[in-house]
């Protein structure tokens, strides 16, 4: 099994550790210490040893950042984890602060005593996010302290080791590209910008330039690393040589060379006088400190976009494996409705049936992120995770959300279904349910020019909820990696998402409403833009999407009266595909159940 | 009449003109001059004695820029002005600059002789445009020469003179709040933003500020000027005294000191040292550096918002001037589509006669814009104005584009109606008109949370149009004043437009399609945000728009058979108010016409 349902409350263990953290605060020449989620890697999930925040305050949740001072201690969550947050944390240590309510750095104003010697380790901190705390400190008097080394670590003493996984081959017919060709076609950018190089610090930029992935972390495969990229597109990767076999090596190509990463504070005092890209929104602090000698040049991160554009054979095998995926799918979609008249169901269970029937596909690598398996109330949660405290039988009336998705060779994915235990629905469930499907067809659907942003087509999947004064509070659409992180940027579909959509590129579409102690509702595919078929007299090139996801959506929700006619059509075109392209990989049960899951609305 | 249809063609003249201005450039030091469309005001509409560069190019759009070099010249126009620009100018002196494509600082950077001293008159280039146009200078290694006396008006011998006219109070049951409570409550926001003052440098904002209006320009009511407000909302006004009769300043207040327009240099020497916020996309850089001495902050101009939220007196008025203007312009849709089979109508006849039944409301105070009347291929001229030599009489089988407003001292009115000469439209049209027009209803109907932009809204417009490939290039909607600029900040509904839709906003609602050399279409209504009446379970506050054009739209360009439920119910519904709001103010045979043209569709 790839997840891990208990409940590990580490709040009993809070009041002595941030005892102990405090107890060596004169040791550092600090009053306090800023203990943020991330790693030096700022990505949404880190390995066992950098879980610095989870062992300091017992909180789990994917993002966070707690402030602790000598008399005083915050926890900074957002909306979606208050409450997970003063359940999990030791509240008569740390006050919760929220947020989406006050931001870390406005607390920060408010509560820092005069003089304060705020430390930070600037490993762990942007560059905007370390300035923003430099402006602050600055504002009220104190400073900022740079620590010289993690001050967590040196009284968490049964730490973890460092994840020192092989790195592993993206074959070709995956990639698409060769790294040679990738990494040319970056430094060719570079060159054109005026750099020298860029430096690389997110490791799945990494993991896609060389055509290599990882196991340093749950759920995205990629190895935890920096690099730089010349303008010739020579690469210095820092990651101990030891991780990467001969084979390997001799695929990723030999203008790479590698340096261990002790060695990466000298390799960039190397690059004084030189015009050295970084992007100040993901690049630690501590880069940048390293690089003082040289001409630093803020600028977006020239691999974004090229990863985002998934090339011919990065989009043949998402097609691939959402098709395997849809078959695991669809089987356990059949499997809930068998079994869920029997009423001992349990959401743990459904969430260990499914990553039981993707592993049967014998393609599984990872999930691509914890399943979220909610039913009933909990279904209203956005970014619930089960555990056996919370785990909750199914009872008949429920909408089940099941949001989940698996990593395979030659894709990711991610889908939510939201369906019906047992025969009588919830009050107002359906009509909110065909609500949230129009605003799902609409964006499906939807043909737009080159050009046009994920913030421009957001409102379509909102509109028909907010025709009743119904919303949802997260974003449409998110970017989806080729067998990488199932977040990814730069496109997104949602309010201020301003990158223009591009051929190639994977979205999600997720709208859904929640009704708050009674139900949650998302419609989740993934769909890759694509130019629109020339037809009739267009004037103008267009993009339209492909779905890519497969699996029925459940009939006994929607409301076809209050459809148009294209929205049935939609609807009963992605049936008769689903049961097309999954049908044939099912047993006559599964068929059967199927046929009728699809069957035309009227 | 308003409206003057001659075709006054001066190109014959831009020989000797340039030539005169060459002569005078060693007076100046200078080796160029920049001439653009804008006076010192920045507005869209400019008094006869600063149209500038009409009189050197020949060219009357309405923005525009020439550059007059010793042996080059340019005239740089956008994409709804190239052909307008070729025909009008003296293509043999001006090369013709689309700005749509090259930038024209760009084709500046390129075409710049080494150390050029380009003169500016400072007096007439934003604090943006004049630093843009200094920095291409200063990148080519020339300078960028500010002139003491604007060049043209040297050599302009019979320019007309300044406009003297008197300045009129706008009544308060219009106004809705005095001019002190205005000058209070932006006081108040200066105060909070730690300004000492803010300089108004547009017109409009003292006209909606100090509740006055004005003649000086056509179609845009106010009285050219500028005027400083003060942290406790006292305001110096720039303007010859003699123009403000005492019974006017009277109707002002007495928190406001007069100084003649020739005072402004000493007064803003005086501000040496305090905080003086200027908006620098809209004033003049001649007014920065008389604020050389004092600390000048750049800030959004803060009368853009309070004057785009109008207040109820404000709707009140725009529903009593649309209703006025409706029916005037139903009296004329019924005329045309009585006189259309004469086949002796033209484009200019049809303009007169709106203007005519605009008049006989005896409440006509101004066109709020030259009329658009454009038939067959001239109404897929976006911003076609007619003269005697592009005059067309009407054909059968015609589109026909009419978008004209008017001027009322309770509003300002500009909508768009597209209808059938004769009885067969031409091929497509119903099609797309349908298109329009659902995109038209999307937009109408739409309702949406608090918060969100125009920029958000504009793809519903749009939609219908991009399933087959079309698309309109113009926005969506513009902003509009209370018998002030019909085109108003800061919000519109287009790509880009990142303000949030507030209560009292007026935004047009204008999507189109063009077929070139065939026909135009646009339906344009205006609609004022407004909250939506909270019914059902809406569990979020929401905004949604109320219409205020009431004038039938053709209902025999419309196919029903593609429209929805909803669609076909907006349109009725909206036929049917036309009828009943303006059906009772008209004749029998008029009101018999009405009856039938808002038939409800099946």
């Amino acid at each position: 099994m790839f997840q891990d349902f208990s409940d590990t409350n580490t709040k009993h263990a809070c009041a002595e550790r941030v005892q102990k953290l405090r107890a060596i605060f004169s040791d550092y020449g600090v009053d306090g210490f800023i203990v943020p989620r991330e790693d030096a890697y700022q990505g949404e999930y880190v390995p066992a040893c950098n879980e610095r925040l989870q062992w300091l305050t017992g909180f789990s949740g994917s993002a966070g950042l707690a402030f602790i001072f000598s008399d005083k201690a915050a926890l900074c969550v957002d909306g979606r984890y208050t409450l997970q947050a003063a359940a999990q944390t030791d509240t008569s240590i740390f006050e919760i602060v929220h947020t989406s309510i006050i931001r870390p750095t406005s607390w920060l104003a408010q509560h820092l005593p005069p003089n304060m010697r705020l430390g930070i380790d600037p490993t762990l901190h942007t560059v905007n996010a370390y300035q923003q705390f430099q402006k602050t400190l600055s504002k009220a008097g104190g400073l900022l302290v740079d620590v010289a080394h993690n001050m967590i670590d040196d009284i968490w003493l049964d730490r973890p080791e460092q994840p020192q996984e092989d790195v592993r081959c993206q074959p070709l017919v995956h990639a698409g590209l060769t790294a040679q060709q990738k990494c040319e076609m970056i430094g060719a950018g570079l060159k054109a910008d005026d750099l020298d190089a860029f430096i690389i610090s997110q490791p799945e930029d990494i993991a896609w330039l060389l055509n290599i992935r990882g196991s340093d972390v749950p759920h995205t495969p990629f190895a935890l690393s920096y690099a730089v990229i010349d303008k010739d597109g020579a690469v210095t990767w820092f990651i101990d040589p030891q991780r990467v076999a001969p084979d390997v090596a001799n695929y990723i190509g030999d203008h790479v060379t590698y340096r261990t990463p002790i060695d990466l504070t000298s390799e960039l005092s190397s690059y004084a006088g030189r015009s050295i890209g970084i992007d100040p929104s993901t690049t630690p602090m501590r880069i940048a400190q390293l690089l003082e000698n040289a001409h630093i040049c803020h600028v977006a991160n020239p691999i974004s976009l090229p990863k985002a554009k998934k090339n011919t054979s990065e989009v043949d095998g998402a097609r691939a494996a959402h098709l395997r995926d849809g078959i695991a799918l669809t089987r356990f979609l059949y499997w809930v409705d068998q079994k869920n008249n029997q009423n001992n169901l349990t959401e743990i269970d459904a969430a260990k049936k499914l990553e039981q029937l993707r592993a049967e596909t014998n393609a599984l690598l990872d999930l691509s992120f914890d399943t979220i398996s909610g039913s009933g109330p909990n279904g209203a949660i956005v970014h619930y995770r089960v555990n056996e405290t919370t785990n909750r039988k199914f009872q008949n009336g429920d909408l089940y959300l099941v949001d989940s998705g698996g990593q395979y060779q030659d894709g990711t994915t991610d889908v939510t279904r939201t369906i019906l235990i047992g025969d009588t629905a919830p009050l107002d469930a359906i009509s909110c349910f065909t609500r949230v499907l129009r605003g799902h067809i609409a964006l499906a659907a939807a043909r737009f020019p080159v050009g046009t942003t994920g913030g421009q087509l957001d409102i379509l999947a909102r509109a028909p909820l907010w025709q009743v004064g119904l919303d949802f509070d997260h974003g449409t659409g998110h970017g989806v990696g080729s067998y990488l992180s199932v977040h990814e940027g730069p496109q997104r579909i949602s309010k201020g998402g301003d990158v223009p959509l591009e051929a190639g590129m994977i979205v999600s579409n997720e709208p859904g409403y929640y009704r708050a102690g009674a139900f949650g509702i998302r419609i989740e595919n993934l769909q890759v833009v694509t130019p629109a078929i020339q037809e009739g007299h267009m004037e103008r090139p267009m993009h339209c999407f492909e779905t890519l996801t497969l699996a029925p959506i459940d009939r006994r929700l929607i409301d076809a009266n209050v459809m148009n006619t294209e929205e049935i059509s939609w609807l009963n075109q992605y049936h008769q595909r689903v049961l097309n392209e999954v049908g044939p990989a099912l047993n006559t049960h599964e068929k059967a159940w199927l046929i009728s899951a699809c069957a035309p609305l009227a």
